[in-house]
């Protein structure tokens, strides 16, 4: 009998170019597709609930395969994959799920986190430059969060989108974008029903562009509004982001 | 003329084989003087305050070098050596100081800190493994913190000592020894004049072993006082423990 188990993955971007399985690339869907290739003794092909890029890390990436293996119950892939991955990639939760279940399509929003580390004078550790972008001012949440709202709802997000995106409609539905600070950790956590390729990495840019200039939260709307890509800041580097969660 | 600059230095001790230069292996002091030598044109001394075993990280290794560069102030060696130094080794600070100043041999102090993420019921998720050790439970601080004032003064740790140590004398001068919660996060400090080999590794196992079997601070005296490393806990792996801070 064949059936739909569901995963719940953590993995450390780092070393990874990006979730989707890519010729003569280490990706995570190619590495675990490999394990699960091992265990089946044949090709299985694992469905993400949505492209990773390099770089970006995850703590609650979701995934779906097809399995005919009678003999290990749904919550025991957790232990049979993690045996076979390496330290990088854990599966953290393994269900079996209804049939239709798709990772992607059945997927009602993504949450990611991205973290940065204020650090106005001193240089960002090793153990701290790893899941952390470095920030050298401690920006205003109260400002940023304002920025944020502009966001929710549908709105159109053409200017965080990536040059040569061919996505037919760049509308995407905001259910929340704040700031807030962990000790001197700033936390920006957005989710939406889902997202441009490297959108949250070009919408923390633009906000944070925004707030050292000191713009007013209706101007930055305008600029949105625009949709005009120069106008966004720049694009930060992928450490420090991570999907962090999938509902369905 | 020569100066003796200071160096203080943080790394992911995940792919090094330890602080100390050895041949054919990637050491944080052969990474080092590797730098020294490019900027220097010759061979240059690296003096580290002590050893850091094989994946043991550091926030705060102190060492010191002789340099002839008079172009360079002492202070801007930190920028000069991280553009030659891999992301996992940072420089943080360098000043110059007095001739006679040696890392180790100045050193009054050594402080280490362990940390633990306490994790009942999930899997360690690889941005949390790099640098925490795991744990299944709880552990008691109060409980622990009694052992930890076992150690305080000048003690005799045979019983933490590695097999095959040759340290003339084992004891040491331990100034502090305590544990408390950051959130999830289990930490262990410990200060002390010097440290054998891989004891704070052993000192963290025998506390969280013996607090597990419940055991009175008076009998783990005995124990301790015993010298006998059989009963010892077991040497806990290095990820999760930094070399923090040296004291001169």
């Amino acid at each position: 009998m064949t059936r739909n188990i569901k995963l719940i993955i953590a993995y450390d971007g780092t070393d990874f170019c990006g979730w989707q399985r890519q010729d003569n690339e280490r990706t995570v869907q190619g590495v675990i597709e490999e394990a699960l290739k091992k265990m089946h003794g044949k090709e299985v092909n694992l469905t993400g609930s949505g492209r990773t890029d390099s770089g970006v890390h995850a703590a609650g990436q979701a995934a779906n395969f097809y399995t005919d293996i009678d003999s290990i119950p749904a919550c025991r892939f957790v232990h049979a994959l993690n045996s076979l991955l390496p330290h990088d990639i854990r599966v953290i939760e393994s269900s079996e799920t209804h049939n239709d279940f798709h990772a992607r399509f059945s997927a009602k929003s993504r949450l990611y986190r991205y973290q940065f580390l204020c650090k106005p004078c001193g240089i960002i550790l090793p153990h701290e430059n790893r899941f952390n972008l470095k920030l050298h001012h401690y920006p205003r949440v109260d400002l940023l969060n304002s920025y944020g709202r502009l966001l929710l709802g549908e709105t159109d997000c053409s200017i965080f989108s990536a040059a040569g995106d061919t996505s037919k409609s760049k509308n995407r539905y905001v259910y929340s974008a704040s700031f807030y600070y962990e000790k001197e950790t700033l936390i920006f956590e957005i989710r939406a029903n889902a997202f441009l390729r490297s959108m949250v990495r070009s919408a923390a840019g633009t906000f944070l562009h925004y707030e050292e200039k000191d713009t007013s939260p209706k101007a930055l709307r305008e600029i949105i509004a625009s949709g005009d890509r120069s106008s966004a800041g720049p694009t930060l580097p992928p450490q420090g982001l991570f999907l962090w969660k999938v509902d369905y």
